[in-house]
């Protein structure tokens, strides 16, 4: 345990930081609106949190051991570059953790953001003492993390989880499905809503599109009802490739019960095999918590699970 | 290395035995029709095969250090019962390993056949030096096994892999779909013989259909259209969920090239991420390279990877 850290959660709509302390305890936090213009505004909005939740927690910033920053998107194996997160654009080459370093002088540990909220679900979640478990976000997209034998994975380029891209829920010949994935175009908010405005003729938000489906909108029902059939497909995909003990749901979408609950529904239409379908208790905080151990187990020299800088 | 071990393939027509010493050379084989009537019975010709092939390599048996035994369906966790294995109805709830042990006097570990052909082509094959692969085997059914990072997995349950019930292919929701799984009716051998059969009206066998797909049959040429395309969707499914770097086809139908080029095709139209798939070369003997290979970690302690008695 090496004194205090950093957590970084870096979204499309939100930017938050942690100061943790050695037992993992957050300490302070901050939060701000992502700078929507460019990759360099961003860095500097990175590295004003990180200076604000240090002096809040009165620990200057030679006395934090690392930051661990979750972001939207795969993370290249070396952990230096933001690739497939079309909701960053401007990412697209930056290199993120190298840019961070040089500003706040200190280790940086990035990784995705499902894979970050995975990590906080096995060491403080429903995935604590679980060897073989998935964690799905649902948000404007989809995806998944993956501990196997105890250990989260990445792939071969980082992109393991990127469930999106399964060709489930709409047509996965079509090309316009395969920028986003198929499985998104189907599942994730962003597609949930364009689906809703196809039928409904009417632009909302996906959250909006729950709220109709509640008032008895029968193009929001069926929009949400399609969504659901299309997790449950992937959560059978998962069970068969993975064999995992529990199926934890999280994220904006992915939190509600009400969409769990349709999922286990068609589920249990696609199989008779048990399978535990849960959704986390950490809340959207999940991507602070996991940041956070990311930099923990990087300081205290236990990164086999996170991409070091 | 401690001695010489056996390696059995337990499979739906045939079983065969090797004998092999402690580098892994092959010192002698044997192969017989699997005795079809029960349980016993294929427990008794496996002794007899192991006997037979320590008789020819001039090694008693008590110079053998472990058996290991691939059999067609998931394994449980424990190691000691076939699960899932619908080719072989007679073997549930039988303690193959137990009985085997009890009967040959050595330690027997066993596993499903498609991962111990994984284990053979991390060892010995196209995997080797590769952290994240798969191995997808297409004969009678379809399945799978999985390398990330580094290990062979095998889920909370030993039937990770198991792709034959992937909701692709056909309508997973379709009961009748459920009990060898979508994935396996469009894809396997029987499921390509059946849809033949449905659409030509004319019982024969998988490798048939290829042959009359080659000479022009149009009814046969769907079908494997459709196996194709199947598979496609599955290894896109692989590539999204686990990012591996290399995709290796087996068994009696996947090791075909006409097959594996016609995925490759459609895999081509699914995405346009560079993936390598290609065909194993160690061919059918995979299953008895990989089974003594097993047993060899055993003997020599390594067993991270297999499933001890």
């Amino acid at each position: 345990m090496s004194g205090h850290v950093l957590g970084v959660d870096l979204g499309g709509s939100n930017v938050r930081a942690v100061l943790a302390d050695g037992s993992g305890r957050v300490v302070a936090d901050a939060a701000a609106p992502t700078a929507q213009d460019e990759a360099r505004a961003v860095v500097a909005q990175i590295v004003r949190l990180c200076r604000d939740v240090a002096t809040s927690g009165a620990v200057p910033l030679s006395g934090v051991a690392a930051v661990g920053l979750g972001v939207p998107g795969a993370v290249h194996v070396e952990g230096r570059e933001l690739r497939l997160a079309p909701n960053l654009p401007s990412f697209v080459e930056l290199d993120l953790a190298g840019a961070l370093g040089d500003e706040l002088g200190m280790p940086v540990v990035l990784d995705n953001d499902v894979n970050v909220a995975t990590l906080a679900e096995q060491r403080h979640g429903l995935g604590a003492g679980v060897a073989d478990f998935v964690f799905i976000a649902v948000g404007t997209g989809i995806g998944m993390g993956i501990v196997a034998s105890g250990r989260l994975q990445r792939g071969a380029t980082g992109a393991a989880g990127e469930i999106a891209y399964l060709p489930l829920g709409h047509d996965p010949f079509e090309p316009g499905h395969q920028i986003n994935g198929s499985l998104e175009e189907a599942a994730g908010g962003v597609g949930v809503a364009r689906r809703y405005a196809e039928l409904a003729g009417d632009a909302v938000s996906a959250l909006h599109v729950y709220d109709r489906a509640a008032a008895g909108d029968p193009h929001a029902r069926a929009v949400l009802d399609e969504q659901a059939r299309a997790i449950a497909l992937a959560v059978v995909s998962a069970q068969s490739m993975l064999d995992p003990a529990l199926v934890v749901f999280g994220g904006g979408i992915g939190s509600r019960a009400d969409l769990v609950a349709r999922v286990r529904a068609y589920v249990g239409r696609l199989t008779r095999r048990q399978l535990a379908i849960e959704v986390s208790r950490l809340g959207e905080r999940a991507g602070l918590i996991g940041a956070a151990e990311l930099a923990r187990a990087h300081a205290d020299g236990q990164l086999t699970e996170g991409l070091r800088q």
